[in-house]
Parts: structure tokens; sequence; C-alpha cells
């Protein structure tokens, strides 16, 4: 991060040096210049919103790399119970405070499709292409499958959560918003993020021998000093705030003007833009073998989002948001997640990879991708 | 049972004593003496219907729970395959002696909640709740998932003879009830009731060895002479048709004093009070680390509904229904029976069980629970 | 072959003798005299439809065998490698004939029951029947589960293709045959067979030791001289296509003629048709306990016309057909690929095999075929 920046000032020069290291090694960080150019570019025109959408965009990369840079760097320090806990927290800040902007901004159909995206782009696109480089650096890849069963089995219930009341209630829910909606929204939340917090003791503390991958030693982030990554979590947080604010307010017009359909930015560019620092760790741990780690990254990350960022959002749209918002998602957006868990379920059964293992699995993403692209705009 | 009650009376005292010893041990049993209040407080007050509900739902629970006892103590003299059979074909005679009440007043919906409750509440809550007191008691679990892979596929083959015929002919094929539904319903009845008999074949004869769990030794009903199990199983059938009777009848409208919608009340209650005496065996196995049973008899009971008990129902409605009953049902009880088929598949795949897993299948139950019992009486 | 047909007459008599050998000893390739047969009759009663499409579909058979003999004989010929890339391409020829004839005269409607009935029928009845044969001579068949899981994966990936657009768009589809669906239909149709094509990469040379079952060393084909092979081929094709012709003109009134609904008449009679000689294949090996092969013939012939002859067929479309067709199918073929993708991936999962399990699969077949049989023709 910058040193002329307000926020890390606080803390000395010396205590800085692991994370320049970091912007020595990983040039994606630079592009946090990008950062006070979009803020400022705002204030000047903010009418501009094509180029303030693409900005922003970009913008986001490098903080969603720092933040998570931050939480590991926490997470190493503190032991595997708690720091297992603080990266299933902590672990999709960037898409929680991006749908916060959105939730805020009433922007409810946005809001859920980062939610849907983020799910579907983690458990296929992030989960396959670490498969696809994996497998083509490696001929055969065996991985711990008892953890990928668990994240799948969660990602499944989460999508049963969100299936049934419309299939039930044999009505469009997401039109109505009335009293069955909301009320069963808000219990569905709260069994999900209480199925979430009990899978949590049930992997980190009494069954964690299932789940222990190899270890992890080459972490060099540990040596940072405690308080570096806690600063630097307090500032990049308040910094991905302020550009998801841009770009929740530019993204509808932008993607007009661009020709692209609303749910192909909300689905895919959101959600690749969230993930690009764990997909970045995930396909690094894929190319030097340790899948385990690829797919704790990439199915950890999809049912975080599913049993916790989600029922999170549900629940505090009724202090933040203008109305309640349900846990209700358009069929197209649901069928999307039912088979991302499928798929996911189905080539993580038998704990080996090869390269087209991973090929498949990225299919059924562009597949996805493909028709959103294409969907014409008065569908979405 | 009471002695007082005429039907034993033909059986000498003595004869009696293993009865009165499971009376001794077996304080559910007591509630028995609710089946006399019942009938005559239907003869006195046949309007008090939210009351009649109340006691007719309680009295079933022992009548059910004397019904097992019986049929298990037939079983256990009669040698492993005979016994088998025995079981598979009156274990869940309570559950067909309600919808038998309800196909002969007419209640097509009830007899169809009926059997699709029993269906998902033996899949999920009986088998998750297994999972899950047996997983607190023990660290890990195994058992011999041959069993739940055979239960699993006669559960899916039934689901989709349920599913297809309304995909297949884009029409809303329960209101039209015509002639294609009609013949096509009773073809898959005979469809299934004949794979059922040769699932029996298969697991009982031709392949017994695959399917073979620990002996189950500690069973002191063996000792009972044959008169007694056999007039247990006649009188008490008897009784559970009297008292079925005030259930079908007292039902609909004391669902809609007590606020509950009727598809929770068919879906739910009448599914947990028809397997009461068969979710206390699942239990008391579980908790003893036989697991097989558990699983044999959630599984073995879901499968037997879905593919004898709605069959024999669909074919009796032209004996003694008002009119033909399809093998149809309303989207919703679909999607159900289609998500338990999927959960108990996806779970019993490892045959290892923690206490996690169990609840993670709770969960799928509870999921359907509540969004039934949110569900506006509108919509059914 | 009949050797007054005039094809062959160029190859020496003494390079026939093995194709009069395969005549002398299967009864089946006798019916190639309806060929004659059906094409004098086509000429001189234009309007027997009822009678051409019966004499059509019988003379085709042995056409079938014919073709498969030939492939199988060129590909014992080359190599493993080569061999395999034309089973992989040739091993569906017939029904890529008969849906090409259909394609031209315009008829998409029976091009795409001709495609998901193949699949249907390849994955369930030919896969089932195999168990079943296989299991009633032999107590228990172990087979590489790996080729299964790989064609399980393929058919799953093209039933996703098939059924995410109309959920997405939420429209319907087929109706509209627009912008959207066209484009996004050539998008997939290259995808999946960009896909088929690395999955043969993959199966036949970078992973191949997984997939290789016991070697093939009771093939008398490979004394055919290559001249003969690939006579048979291109007379065989021509002798096909003009088949085709009379089968598809008469197809439709036929089946109106025969009270039959034309969607049976696609779905399956065309099916078990054009795959009766495959069929004969895979019966044999099961019944040899060689089910490797008989899994192989049966779920690669399945994903073979997924993601390779469906795909072909909507880009020739724009070539030869008189409009664009595109990969939208019915909703009620698309649940039953997708049922039989799924029934396919749940019961290969172990790898192994009993008379059971393929009862239950062709079950699920019994239950589509009973479904289309009893069809209303309104609805199609």
């Amino acid at each position: 991060m910058d040193p002329d920046l307000p926020g890390p000032n606080r803390l000395s020069g010396k205590m800085l040096t692991p994370l320049l290291n970091e912007f020595r090694h990983n040039y994606l960080l630079w592009l946090v210049v990008l950062v006070p150019v979009v803020l400022i570019a705002q204030a000047i025109e903010p009418e501009a919103h094509t180029i303030l959408f693409v900005l922003s965009v970009v913008a986001i990369v490098p903080l969603a790399a720092l933040l998570s840079l931050a939480t590991e760097s926490v997470a190493a320090r503190t032991g595997d119970t708690v720091g297992g806990l603080l990266n299933a927290t902590l672990g999709n800040l960037t898409e929680l405070i991006i749908a916060l902007a959105a939730l805020r901004a009433g922007q409810y159909t946005l809001v859920k499709a980062t939610i849907a995206g983020a799910i579907v782009t983690n458990s296929l696109f992030m989960l396959g292409i670490s498969f696809l480089v994996g497998g083509l650096a490696h001929h055969v890849q065996e991985y711990n499958r008892n953890s990928a069963r668990l994240q799948g089995g969660l990602l499944f219930l989460a999508t049963i959560a969100i299936l049934i009341p419309s299939i039930v209630s044999e009505a469009d829910v997401l039109a109505t918003g009335d009293k069955f909606t909301n009320s069963l929204s808000v219990g569905l939340s709260v069994l999900l993020g209480v199925t979430y917090a009990l899978g949590l003791l049930f992997s980190l503390r009494t069954h964690r021998e299932f789940f222990s991958g190899p270890t992890h030693t080459d972490v060099d982030d540990a040596q940072w000093p405690l308080a570096l990554p806690l600063a630097t979590l307090a500032v990049v947080t308040v910094l991905v705030a302020l550009v998801s604010e841009v770009f929740v307010e530019s993204v509808q017009q932008a993607a007009t003007a661009l020709g692209i359909s609303p749910a192909f930015v909300g689905f895919i560019i959101v959600a690749l833009v969230g993930g690009a620092a764990e997909m970045v760790s995930a396909l690094s741990a894929a190319r030097k073998d340790r899948l385990d780690l690829s797919v704790g990254i990439a199915l950890g990350s999809a049912s975080q989002i599913a049993l916790f960022v989600a029922p999170v959002l549900v629940l505090l749209s009724y202090v933040i948001g203008p109305a309640p918002m349900s846990l209700q998602f358009w069929p197209g957006a649901v069928a999307m997640m039912l088979f991302s868990a499928m798929t996911a379920s189905l080539v993580t059964n038998t704990g080996r990879s090869a390269w087209f293992v991973g090929l498949l699995v990225v299919n059924v993403y562009v597949i996805f991708a493909m028709t959103l692209y294409l969907l014409p705009p008065r569908v979405q």
C-alpha cells in the first residue's frame, strides 16, 4: 500500500516492510493506484458511468488481494481453530461489502446476482480451473475428499433452502414479496447460519482430524507483525466500501452502454473480480500439487457465501435496506446453483483429479456464462 | 393391552404375560387408554373436531407401537426370509390403514399428503435423527451401505415414476384426472409393485449376503407364543382403523381451527405419528451403534411406502374409492420426494456417519417443515 | 450382403468370404433382403405409409448391423487410437443418417426425438439390459468404473447445455427460434464438440491407462481385407440413406394410422432400431462377463450422440436444413435426458453390478416408454 495514504501512517516504516515486499513480488497489487483515481473521477465526472464502472471493477482486484493477505496473515498467527474461523468469516469480505453497498441502494437484483454468481463462480470456475491447471502440471492429483463432501453437503442444503419455497408455494415468490416469503426467508437464514456455525464446530473442532490436509508451511505472511494486517484490514475495508459505492451506482447504465446483460455483469464479472485474489491462491496451490487447499478455498468460499453471507444480507436488509429482502432467487439462478452443487459433488466424489475433469467443470461454467452473455436484456 | 378389552380374552392369562411386560417397560403404550376415550368422545360430541383430532393423533401412537411389536414378534419366529417379508409388507400397516380411511372418504389430497409425508419423514427425519443421535454417542459410525444403495435406488425409481408423467404430458395432470393419467397410474403402480417384490427376492434370497447386518440377538419378543402377536395384530388393526376414521373426519376442520395448514398436518403430523414406533426402534439402534438397523428401518420404510403402499392405494381406489386415484402428486410434494431421495443417496454413499451428517439431513427436513408450516392456506 | 447387389461386385469373390461367413452365423443380416423390397414398394405404392413404415424400420436393422461390423473391422486393423477414434465417430452412423434425412425434410421434431431417444435408450435400456442379462448369468459382475464416470460426466455436461438456456431465459425457447436461441445453440454445439474431441484425447491418449479394459481378443473381423469393410461402409451408408428417406416420409402418417404417438415412434422405435446392432454386441459381452465393453458401448454411444451427433446436426442445419435448428428440446425430453444421466451416474458409481441393478435401470426406461406410449396425440 502506498505509504502516502493516511491509514497505515500510524505504523512505523519498519513494520510496513512485509507489506512492501508483497508489492515487490505481486504486480497485481500495483493496481491499487486506481483506487484514488476512481474516487477522484467519481467526484469530477459522476455521469461517466462506463469509465467509472471499468475503473471500479479493476480497482477492486488489488483491494480484494490485500484483504485476503491480511486475513491470512492474522489467521496464521492465531492457531488453527481461530485462524480457520477468521478465514471462514472474513474470506469473502469483498463480496460482502459489494453486496452491502447494493443492499443499501435497494438494488436487490444486483445483491442476489452477486450472491448466486459468487457461489457458481467459486464452485465451478475456481474448482475447475484449479483441477485443469493442476492437471496440466501433474498427471493425476489426489486430495482429501472429506472436506469436499462437507462443503458440497452445505451447498446442497443452501440450494434446497432457496429452491423449495418457490416450488412448494407454486407462486412467483420473487414478485410477491409477501408475508409468507419474508417470514420463511428469515427462518431459513437463521437455519443456514446456525448450520454454518455448527459446520465450523464440526470441521475445526469435533472431527478436525478428517479435514486436515498437509500443513501449510511455506507461509511467510506469518512474519507480519499483528498490527499491520489489522490496520490493513481496517483501511482496505473502507476503501473497498468506497469503490463498491461507485461500482453499484455505475453498473446498470454501464452495462446498457456496453451492451452487456446486467445478469452477466452481476453473475460473472462481479464474481470474478471479488474472487480474483482467492483464485490466485487456489491456482498456485493446484500448481504445487496441493489440491486440498484449492478445493478447500473454492468450495469453502462457495458454501460461505451461501450459508453465511446470503443469510447475513437477508437479516441486514431489515436494518439497512429500504425493504425486507427475501432468500428467493429467479429460477435461472436457482438452477445454476443447483447444477453447481451437483457438479461439485459429482467430481469430488473420488478424491482424484486429472486435467479433463477440470475442463468438464469449467465448461459447465462456460455454458452458464455464454447463456447469460447472450441473454436479451428484456429477460433478466 | 388392557385385559378388559374383548379381543385377547380368548388367550389364557399366562400367554398375555409378554405383552404385559412390554407395558411395564414402555410407558408410551399406556396411551392406549385414549383409544376408548376417542371412540366414546366421537359418539357423544361428533362436532368437537379439534379435540377429536388431537385425541386421535395421540391414540394412534401406542397402537402403531403395538402393531410394530406384534409384526416383529411374528417375524422373529418365522426365519429370516418370511420374517423379512412380513416386516416388508406389514411394517407400515398404520400408514396404510390411515390412508385407507382417507381413501374411502374420497379425501385423495390427504391420502397423497400421507404417502408423500411418510416417504419424506422416513428418508430424512428418521435417517437424520438416527445419524445425529448415534453420532452424539459415537465419534464415527460405519454401516452396510449396500442396503442403503438398494433402498435409495428404489426410492429414485418411484420418484421418477411419479415425476415423469407430469413433465412429459406438460399438463396439470392432477387437475384433469383423465384417461391418460389413470391408465398410466395403473401401469406405473403395477411396475412399482413388481419391482418391490423382485427387490425383496434380490435382498432376501438371491443376494442376501450383501445385505445382512450384524444379527439381531437381543430380541426378547421371540418368546411370545405365536397366538398372542397374531391376535394383537388383528385387534389393533381394527382399533387403528376405528381411530383413523375419527382422525380423517376431524382433520380438515381441526387444522383450520388450529391455524395449521392442511399440508403441514398431512405431511408432517400424520407421518410423525404413524412412524413414531419405528422411530423409537431406529433411534435405540443408532444409540447402540447398530446403524445398519437404523438405516434399514428408515430407508426400507420409505421405499415400502413408495413402491408398495402407494401402488396398493392407487389400485384399491378402483374398488373402495369413489373415483380412480392417480399416482400424480402436486409439484411441491414431488420436489420434496426427489430431494429426499437425492439427500438419502448422497449421505449414505460412504457407509460412514458423524453427528453433522445427521444434522444436515434433519435440516433438509426442517426446511420442508418450515415451508409447509408457513404456507398460506389458499395454496396447498 | 447379397452378391447380386451392384456395390461389392468390384471386389473379388474370395474377398467376400468373411462377409458371407457373417451371414452364415447371423440370421439377423438376412433381413437385408427387405432393402430392395422397401425401395420397390416405395416406387410402386408411395401412399402405403403404414406398410412402408414397418418395412423400412425392419430393413434398417440388418443395415445397422452391417455398418457396425464394417466399422469394427476397420477399427480392428488400425491400432487402438485410430480404431477408437473411428468407433467414436462412425459408431452411430445409422442414427446420424436417419437424423440427416429428417433434417433435410425439415422435420426438426423428429430429429430431436431421434437424438433424445438415442441418448435415453443407450444410457438406460442398453446399459440396464446388459446388467440384467449379465447378472442372470453371473452372480456379481465388476467393471472399470473410470470409463463410466467419464461418459457420465460428458452426458451431464450435454444435458446442462440443453437444459440451462430454457430455464435461464424463462421463455419457451422451442417456439420462438429467435436470435438468442440460435446463437446460443451454435456456441453450445461448438463447446460440446470440442469437449468431445478433448475427451477422446484424454481417454485414448493422455490418460488411456485408466480406461483400458481387458483386451478384445476374439475378434475374427480383423481377418477382413481392408477393401471389404470400406466398400461395405460406402454401400451400406447409401442404402441406409435411401431407406431412411422412406422411413421419414412415412412415419408421421403411419403413427397416426397405427394409433401410436409420434413421440413414442421417434423416442423408442427409431432408437431401438438404430441401436439394434450395438445392443447385440453389448448383450453378448455382458453374457461373457465383459461388462467393461457393455458399459463402454452403452454410455459411449449415448455421449457420442449428445456431444457429437447432436452438435453436428445443429451446425449442418445451416447448410442443408430449411432453417436453423436449435439445441433446445421440449421439457419432457430434457427431463428424460437428465434422469438418464443421473441414473447412469448413480448405478455405475460402484463398478459392481447384479441383476436387480439392471432391472432398476430398465424400469426407468419402461416408465419413460409407458408414458410416451399412453401420451395423447395432441401433446407431443
